[in-house]
């Protein structure tokens, strides 16, 4: 359990690494990859034990829906969130951005709008749109030093062809932990306007002290008959190329739908996967999540106070995910100006403002979840970047 | 490269093993698993230690498309199957069942007309009605101990309705071999009546000698604009729990269209499935596959000789796949008699002929994907199961 321990990713298959000079124009020699939302170190010791036990076994054949997956789900969720799952209720999908498509083919129609509060997860918009249905952007209100829902202003935007919110908790790309009356106004708005209300609380376990998160279905139990909770190990764990998670659907209706969708496309989940997040939600995986809290905190806290002491950046106090918002319009710079600078002298691959919609701009997001070392690195290279304004 | 050496796949999260019982009341304590179609034998080391690899290497984040896994596929079909496959053209699906169902959804309505020859695959027909397509039956002409093509009479089932061929090759559960005319004349029906030709070659590695397997692709290249063939590692290696198949589409317009497709379920293969195939598609992965079929070949001669030893019962002699496919009409009893037998006297899960659609009645088919202690055992149960016909 030691998050500092260097790993070298180049040339294994991490999107993160080896496609940064492709995608971003950062070098692959000499970049720093703070991109895309995985970790750079390794995964719990018991996820990993679980995956060497299944490869010695040596035969992959045929596997069946797992009882001792669902009910990791459910313990998981009951003993970190206080949530009393029904292990019944647990789905599995090819990952979050597979589970939403699904859920846009299951519960809207080509044309429909969907609603989604930016700045938010670019693949909502991306998803969306390549399943020809209409995104439908309510931006957040920043208020201080965080963003807020501004439901007034959300509901004059909507046309009464919406069917759907996709909706992020904790936030990403702003580290917002709702509380519960926020959940509760969400809950209210899907049922004034008659929206199914899908869930994205894949960050649930990357919540840093003094924060609590509490799920939709717990905070708005009476948004149940509309409500699709989606969550992974992915993100907690670090296995996201294995491309599996979950989808908790408490009403049988709404489940029935989605298991009918799941038989038509034949999908189901692979069997290390199945095994790795079945270990993960465990005692042992517990005790390793919450050592990379402490981790992430460090982290993050370093990133903050140097970041934030370059005159014109401000990085947003996190409440959740190791994914730092960072704004700099203070600068005065375009987006262009900002993205050069971080390309070309600092040579770090950010995901950028403007793609996760409209409040976005000016804006960079930094991924922390790496070593202590590549944050420290990081800042380096900020510094010096940003050098003639300080 | 033991095939004969004993797993226990009870308690593995083996559908075959796990699940006899609850689907064909065979008892789990003492029966014998013959049904679906995956081996109990270990994978190739190859395989085993890519995953190995995998495993330690310990970061799971998000992978890439895979140039190597591309041209290993590509690599495989050159060397295996005289099929020049431009690495390019290599898709990957969540296995045969969901390329299946990504085929009919891109490339047909709900209502449309699909052609299926049977008695085939029984998922073939499942998907096409979970998907609410029409399936159209054109039975299979048995000619002494195979099944020939009859166009005449599947011209004649046709309403000018349908858009597409679902094409088994080889064939199960017959193992038919399809040789190069009834290929051109198979491509030549779906143009006459501008149907979309998906292929399903997941049996092309599981020849027998003295047969030989050719590409749809390859027999009839005329067919390139209407043809997506769908191969897999996964019975060839034993790999179908990692649900990872290939979808090679040579033309550029069928091929967007799946990416597409492909993009608005945001599916992607999961990494160590990716790695195992690479290893897979390897001289050395081609050297236990040769190794296999001498295994296999060994197991139906012994199985099919047996067998037809019994008075009634007739095994149809297999040019592919380990499948055997059991007449029983000889008999002249029902296949619930018949099944009852192999159920509770012979304590064997088979797949019942009827599933396979019109010309499987008074079929059983067996799984010979097995250590040859298992054939032997199962050989000896028939017999006394079926004693008294002797």
């Amino acid at each position: 359990m030691n998050f500092d321990k260097m790993t070298e990713r180049r040339g294994t298959h991490s999107s993160k690494w080896d496609k940064m000079e492709q995608l971003f124009g950062v070098s692959q020699e000499d970049g720093l990859a703070m991109w895309t939302a995985d970790s750079d170190y390794e995964t719990a010791p018991c996820v990993i034990e679980a995956a060497r036990k299944a490869v010695e076994h040596g035969v992959f054949g045929y596997s069946w829906e797992y009882d001792a997956y669902k009910e990791a789900v459910a313990w998981w969720m009951r003993t970190r969130h206080n949530w009393e799952v029904n292990p019944d209720w647990v789905l599995s999908s090819q990952g979050l951005g597979n589970a939403i498509a699904l859920c846009l083919q299951t519960w809207t129609e080509p044309g429909d709008g969907v609603v989604i509060f930016t700045p938010v997860y670019h693949e909502f918009a991306l998803k969306i749109g390549k399943n020809g249905r209409k995104v439908v952007e309510c931006p957040l209100k920043r208020v201080g030093d965080r963003y807020e829902l501004d439901l007034e202003d959300a509901q004059s935007r909507l046309t009464g062809n919406e069917k759907m919110i996709l909706w992020c908790s904790p936030q990403n790309p702003s580290g917002r932990v709702w509380n519960e009356a926020e959940l509760k106004a969400v809950a209210a708005f899907a049922e004034k306007n008659d929206l199914m209300l899908i869930s994205d609380e894949i960050h649930q376990d990357l919540v840093y002290p003094d924060y609590k998160f509490v799920p939709t279905a717990v905070a708005a139990p009476e948004s149940l008959s509309r409500l699709v909770t989606l969550t992974a190990a992915s993100k907690t764990f670090n296995i996201a190329g294995q491309r599996t998670g979950n989808m908790i659907i408490p009403d049988n209706d709404l489940r029935n739908a989605m298991r009918a969708k799941l038989y038509q496309m034949d999908y189901a989940p692979g069997m290390l996967a199945v095994s790795m997040i079945t270990a993960a939600y465990s005692p042992e995986g517990a005790e390793w999540a919450d050592a990379q809290i402490q981790h992430l905190d460090r982290n993050r806290k370093m990133f903050d106070e140097a970041i934030n002491a370059i005159p014109g950046l401000n990085s947003m106090p996190l409440e959740a995910t190791y994914l730092a918002w960072v704004d700099f319009s203070g600068t005065g710079m375009t987006d262009d100006e900002v993205i050069t600078r971080i390309r070309d002298d600092a040579k770090i691959a950010v995901s950028p403002g403007p793609s996760f919609g409209i409040g976005g701009e000016g804006f960079q997001r930094f991924n922390l979840a790496t070593q202590g070392a590549r944050v420290e690195e990081a800042i380096d290279r900020m510094q010096r970047a940003f050098a003639d304004l300080q």
